[in-house]
């Protein structure tokens, strides 16, 4: 294969556009939910382009669809891909840009004519986005072992439509049965869009995604007393939202202080909310996330400890409830050196980091050599119809998948 | 008259218990909004006690009752008063009790046998609360000549009624003109509970009013950028809540660290309110309060330098709007010592004090001398049906009332 063998970047972005129009919106992006007659047609637009390429379309019963291009020793098979599910509020490129990608490299690949040592297969995995079905990165889940097929089925959506249904009336519960991934693919590679601002703010071409942070979500709730505000004296409160202030406050310098660290208010809830009472209750989440799980632990740590003093100091009851709590996911360390070497060999600036959001590919993580590359978002805007990732970037993300896809279909690779 | 007088304070808490049950909730309580026909019942049951008594009652064109007891000089008049209308979810001394005393000292008097100098008169003003009609105080407000009759007439109520029409429904929109408040009202004295908590916390007696708190009402609102919680590195964030957090505290701790400045936070809206997007709008009321006007514009001028500070360092805007403005009214000084003398020539203990509620009397400051005399609130809890003064201390502040009035009904006074 040529070293100097590229993707056809038009033809990528064309196909990003027509995926673009099964469910597009009257004002631009799209919305796309999981399941839904949109997702369908997306569904169905893909799969007739997979089967244009002349690959094997596998169907398993959570409606993954894999996509195999068979290779000199089948047995074995390096895998793209991503979701083609949105949000409600969506742009074109989020799980998309992974999914058409992928293909786009498998036909490069056909189009140069040398059949791969291994198979090569690209997917879309049900139901990433969580918005219509929780949880979300359902199917890779499913695909990977991680959640059982039959709670995942039995799983009601927003509308009260379960996904056993859904998957039935749109004619995606397929039959595929699959090995355990841990013994027949060789790697797992995701391209994506990053969703945050760093590389368009930092005009960096790559992102060499080191693994996923870990997350912690917690729901705070502070309870004080209810009083008068023109008649009860600074010294005699038991404010609870003057304690949730502080800890708030807290946990953004925690957060500002330690590199990797990110602490993020978003919702906050003061009862019964009137200009001239102080609150008897104040209510907020505190999203945590970081790269680093003992730096994670920690933070929680400390911020236990803050609202413990806090209470005490204010005289207040608290409690806290765990809505979310994953770990870090590292990709493989080969991989990811491996992407950071090839872009630098195309003239691609790059630069590590971790991803902030969940993606299919931290399923894969724990079963074969998993690794992602990340494309700019303009403005790091994501989950939004303003969304954007321009067609040179793509190209570029696009070319280090192809030259990494190339690389490991070869047999004898020695860093996975 | 005789020093050793006092007032009956069985009959007193008795009236206090009859009034209570007009508009009295199944729980406990009572909810008697202005000019509803739960007013209508307490304002005949207390119009009846004040003719029983032998009193003049007159009522105006906005319904405020004044029931006179005519002394030697009837150009000159000592009057108490206070309101009966509530909150929705009210205890039974708020107002009734300013009413119900100043009832209970013309009948003390009444019945020592000995005709005042100058007229005693007791009234009770309409819409005290404004829990129905906007601007609280509007009976005493249109009788003081600071709310033209007129605009109070054709106020419309949050159920759509207007003051005018309801007062008609009720019977109580009567023809009574009275002169310029400067021109006959000798004092205006306003016996109330504190509705704060600190002559309960410090088994303090009486409350000495020196005045009413002016007090200041915000909204702040600030904008920034919306984001993904788990994408968007600490630097790049223009993160509204945070802002607004450092805000608070900062109005939190220049209230502190300063003797008679009050800060709340009572109401506080993040948009769009999810755990993991840093929201884009953040919304709050400051309530501050002060005896003091340049202390009070000095609070005002360093939270809107540090609101200012903020904006800048998170690069977010900012808007302010004034809800409420008022200075503070000071009390009339000599009142306020004798207030003070007599209540500590009873043997009970004092404490100066400034109200942080608004109260009719403070219309009448401006016009005559005006002091308020406080009972305390057991918690300092208030607008709650678990409103409470014990009889003792009810008991104790009418007698009070009952000595500053006879003293004030002698021609011969010399400090008003």
């Amino acid at each position: 294969m040529a070293d100097s063998l590229q993707i056809n970047s038009e033809r990528l972005w064309q196909r990003l556009q027509q995926l673009g129009e099964c469910g597009a919106l009257p004002g631009g992006g799209v919305s796309r939910l999981a399941l839904s007659k949109d997702d369908q047609a997306g569904r169905d637009l893909v799969v007739s382009w997979m089967q244009a390429l002349g690959l094997t379309v596998h169907t398993d019963a959570i409606g993954n669809v894999v996509a195999v291009l068979e290779g000199k020793n089948p047995q074995s098979c390096v895998m793209m891909g991503s979701h083609i599910d949105t949000v409600s509020t969506a742009g074109l490129f989020d799980g998309n840009l992974g999914v058409l990608a992928g293909l786009e490299v498998i036909e490069t690949i056909i189009e140069q004519g040398t059949l791969p040592e291994c198979s090569l297969a690209v997917a879309f995995f049900t139901n990433e986005e969580g918005s219509r079905f929780a949880p979300d990165m359902m199917g890779s889940a499913v695909f990977n072992g991680s959640l059982p097929l039959e709670q995942a089925l039995a799983t009601q959506g927003i509308d009260g439509a379960t996904v056993s249904d859904e998957l039935a009336a749109i004619g995606y519960q397929g039959g595929a049965q699959f090995a355990p991934v841990s013994e027949w693919v060789k790697a797992f590679i995701e391209l994506h869009i990053e969703q945050g601002p760093i590389l368009d703010q930092q005009g960096v071409d790559i992102g060499v995604v080191e693994g996923v942070q870990g997350i912690s979500w917690q729901q705070i709730t502070l309870k004080g007393q209810s009083n008068h505000a023109g008649t009860t004296p600074m010294a005699y409160r038991h404010d609870p939202a003057v304690a949730a202030m502080q800890c708030i406050n807290f946990a953004h310098n925690l957060a500002s202080a330690n590199e990797g660290q990110l602490a993020t208010v978003g919702s906050l809830e003061l009862k019964p909310n009137l200009v001239n009472v102080i609150p008897h209750t104040a209510s907020f989440t505190l999203d945590m996330r970081n790269s680093n799980e003992q730096q994670l632990s920690g933070a929680e740590r400390e911020v236990d400890q803050q609202l413990q003093a806090l209470a005490e100091q204010h005289q207040l009851s608290y409690s806290k409830t765990s809505l979310a709590r994953f770990e870090p996911v590292p990709f493989h360390t080969g991989l990811v050196s491996r992407i950071e070497q090839l872009s630098q060999a195309q003239g691609y600036s790059t630069q590590r980091m971790y991803s902030g959001a969940g993606h299919d590919c931290q399923m894969f993580a724990p079963h074969c050599p998993s690794a992602m590359i990340f494309v700019p978002s303009i403005a790091g805007i994501s989950h939004n119809i303003e969304e954007f990732t321009s067609q040179p970037q793509i190209e570029k993300g696009a070319n280090v998948l192809l030259k990494l896809v190339m690389e490991l279909s070869n047999k004898d690779i020695d860093y996975v």
